[in-house]
């Protein structure tokens, strides 16, 4: 397995709480998106980088695991890798850590696909665009 | 001053609430869009009918009053005014009442515009479907 | 393997909506969330019996697997199913149908666990007056 | 008329985005509420110093003017300036600033209220360490 990771802090909004005095629990997946968009920042490879290439690459897939929770006030690192996969699709994983704790909040993953952003149709293939990017990486074998 | 109205009947959701129990302030737009969008089924005018004659009406201001809170499990009646304009200009008033405690929850409106959905330029004089929907309202003088 | 289910009948909102025209990918967990409450409604199990029980019961896993996309203006029924568990826990199926297209959207899963809502521990017994309500159901054998 | 400020810089979220492909106009109140949060960092009165002193500061109107409109991936300044009032309000104007096009997007304000957090009732009088706070602050004159 290889991989490429990035990681983004940020900070728990108000509004992202519930009832329970915690962060609702579909709120990770703002997490996850933020975390997904600072990779793309930082290795290049941005949503309107794919939008321009004239492609979606909307996701099918989510999973999270909750650990622990967060309280309003705390910080969170989240951690994203992007997992290499042979197909069509790009895969993420995940790990939210609660700054304040140190724990583990929560682990998850995404799979995406390739859309061809005119027709709306799925593209069985990598794009071009996106071997050669995958190409020029430096993933790390773990 | 004339109006046409429509009211809808909406159960809080709990990741509508924050940390401090009640629903986030900010959620009430959901609430004033969920009574536009519910005053355009009953009054025919939708926002996808809008859309077909090849405009946008994107919100230019929006106001809320909060008077009462709003707990999770509650329901809500919002009541959507259409107040007659002359200008190319669309006024809501909404007013958001707490069904479990009979009290006010909140008063409000927003103002929406026409924009053409193409050049994405705003339209100074009303589209003629919109003014012959206008013709055919049964308007309530108050 | 048996099950209790109930369904519900979804207006997608415009602010649930994305760039892409479609319903963003997380807010699936919210009409997950209309579901559970439409199904604790329909079964005399709602989110607030089981606080005053004195627990909460938080989501530690979800999952959602999109299928197709639901564009504005679509309605939805999403349709919960809660499986028998024999451990302290709550797994609930959900299947969302886009009845404009008759198409399966998504389907997806979460588990939730008894927690204690004043220490905030884990309960490691399904607490009694959730076993007495199992119970009291009319399971269905699938 | 005196004021304190501070300001933030944020990068929109994909998930606040609409199908008209720019920010849905209910989000700008997580934007006011994050300049709001790091004013409250910046100036050390932050949401839990209040809590911790027994207070809620509950937000009981608030008002959104748009100018223009903010795409995703543009990277949005939002300055908070705090107004003093002489009565026991929480007064905050605001300004979004779209940082690619320097356009104005929108300008906005909230009014909070003192709420007593146990009795859940309004404070009419501006609690003690609230007013040694404003005492301590460096206004400037406008």
């Amino acid at each position: 397995m290889k991989q490429i990771t990035a990681e983004v802090t940020l900070k728990v909004r108000f509004s992202e709480t519930d009832a329970m005095g915690v962060v609702w629990h579909g709120n990770y997946l703002k997490f996850f998106e933020d975390a997904r968009e600072h990779f793309g920042q930082v290795h290049k490879m941005e949503y309107l980088d794919v939008y321009n290439n004239g492609f979606f690459t909307p996701i099918v897939k989510s999973e999270i695991n909750h650990k622990a929770v967060v309280y309003y006030g705390q910080e969170v690192k989240v951690k994203a890798r992007l997992i290499y996969c042979a197909a069509a699709k790009i895969l993420f994983n995940y790990e939210v850590i609660n700054l304040t704790t140190n724990e583990i909040a929560a682990i998850g993953s995404t799979m995406q696909v390739f859309m061809d952003a005119s027709s709306r149709t799925l593209t069985l293939n990598k794009p071009d665009f996106y071997s050669k990017w995958e190409n020029n990486q430096l993933w790390e074998n773990v």
